[in-house]
């Protein structure tokens, strides 16, 4: 089963918690968003553990360098998955994974911005990491990037769970989940909704509901 | 004048605020770690900013995308510099710039794990940034590697103040004012010293001496 993350892309506490209790109910993963995790601290990681038990929360750290430290308190706090940047020197990303087995915990390779993303996803699979990120950033989105031709081209060469993001939406998922990734990444198409339980929803039911057959 | 700028390396407000304290006699920039805005989030800025009105205030945000959303959040509490990755897109670059001729402050461009330093420095600067950093990671360091001969090369061939990070001390200092960087960054070797206060005493009194003439 893919799974459905919502990137909490707001700047509160309060916002946050917000829209997580409003979508608990079709999402697995809460993603606390890197501008989130600057702006209000590892103290809404302690929160969100304690509000939802039953999710998986991921950080969002795009840690650069010390990554074992970042990590380590991450963790520390209750999330279940930290990132770390394809971009960061390997022995930063070594540092994440080791923290992440330490606690029993797992890490994801965000390959925003790496040029070669093959090469780069299979050494992250060398090192441990449990997932990469297929990641076309806000600022790329803003140019037309989609990470979808990233995603076909890593899903078919490497072995590794892909969480993928950047702009998915209730139009452009059928197409995403296609090529199988583990996580689906969304944010603006459910925290930019009037109604974010509702466009949670929706996109949980595209990513679960079989085509039926002709009978 | 090179200025001095104090990394706060740790991961909370009281050890931070107190390191600030014991130091501002001989530190020109407060800088608050990637780690520690992560850690205490942007309270932490305000904070800073309301005990040291006098002092310049970085935020190590590394951002890697959305650049003028996470900057403009870091001005508006109060910060004066915010760093952005070399690494990222140029799109998240421009964003932490406009951001900050929007309020009058300052972005660095970290060139952190940038393979082709001469040339992204050109780039930040025909940008519009207002610094570039050589900077050693600690997860570089932690092999051997030092900010020294990447200081040698980009001052030489780019016309851009330079801050300049990774391991300095009181030993290496001396080498590193020679190529004239506009801010020296020290991290360990201030806040991991027994006396703080004198550790940073010393290295601003390294960077300001003269050597005497003989008459």
């Amino acid at each position: 089963m893919i799974k459905l993350q919502l990137a909490l892309d707001v700047l509160t506490t309060d916002e946050a918690m917000k829209l997580a209790e409003a979508t608990k109910d079709s999402i697995d993963i809460i993603e606390i968003g890197t501008p989130l995790i600057k702006h209000e601290g590892i103290g809404l990681v302690k929160k969100m553990r304690k509000a939802f038990p039953d999710k998986e929360i991921l950080v969002d750290l795009k840690t650069m360098d010390v990554g074992e430290y970042e990590a380590d308190f991450c963790f520390d706090a209750g999330a279940d998955i930290v990132t770390v940047l394809g971009v960061a020197d390997s022995g930063t990303i070594e540092g994440a994974i080791k923290s992440a087995k330490k606690h029993g915990k797992k890490v994801m390779v965000d390959l925003i911005n790496v040029k070669n993303k093959v090469k780069r996803a299979k050494k992250a699979k060398k090192l441990g990491a449990d997932y990469v990120g297929i990641h076309s950033g806000i600022d790329q989105q803003n140019r037309g990037h989609s990470p979808l031709e990233d995603l076909k081209e890593v899903s078919k060469k490497v072995n590794i769970p892909i969480v993928v993001a950047g702009g998915i939406n209730q139009e452009t998922i059928a197409d995403i989940i296609k090529h199988k990734p583990a996580v689906v990444v969304v944010g603006g198409a459910i925290t930019g909704s009037k109604n974010p339980a509702k466009a949670a929803r929706k996109l949980k039911e595209s990513m679960t509901k079989r085509k039926k057959k002709v009978s």
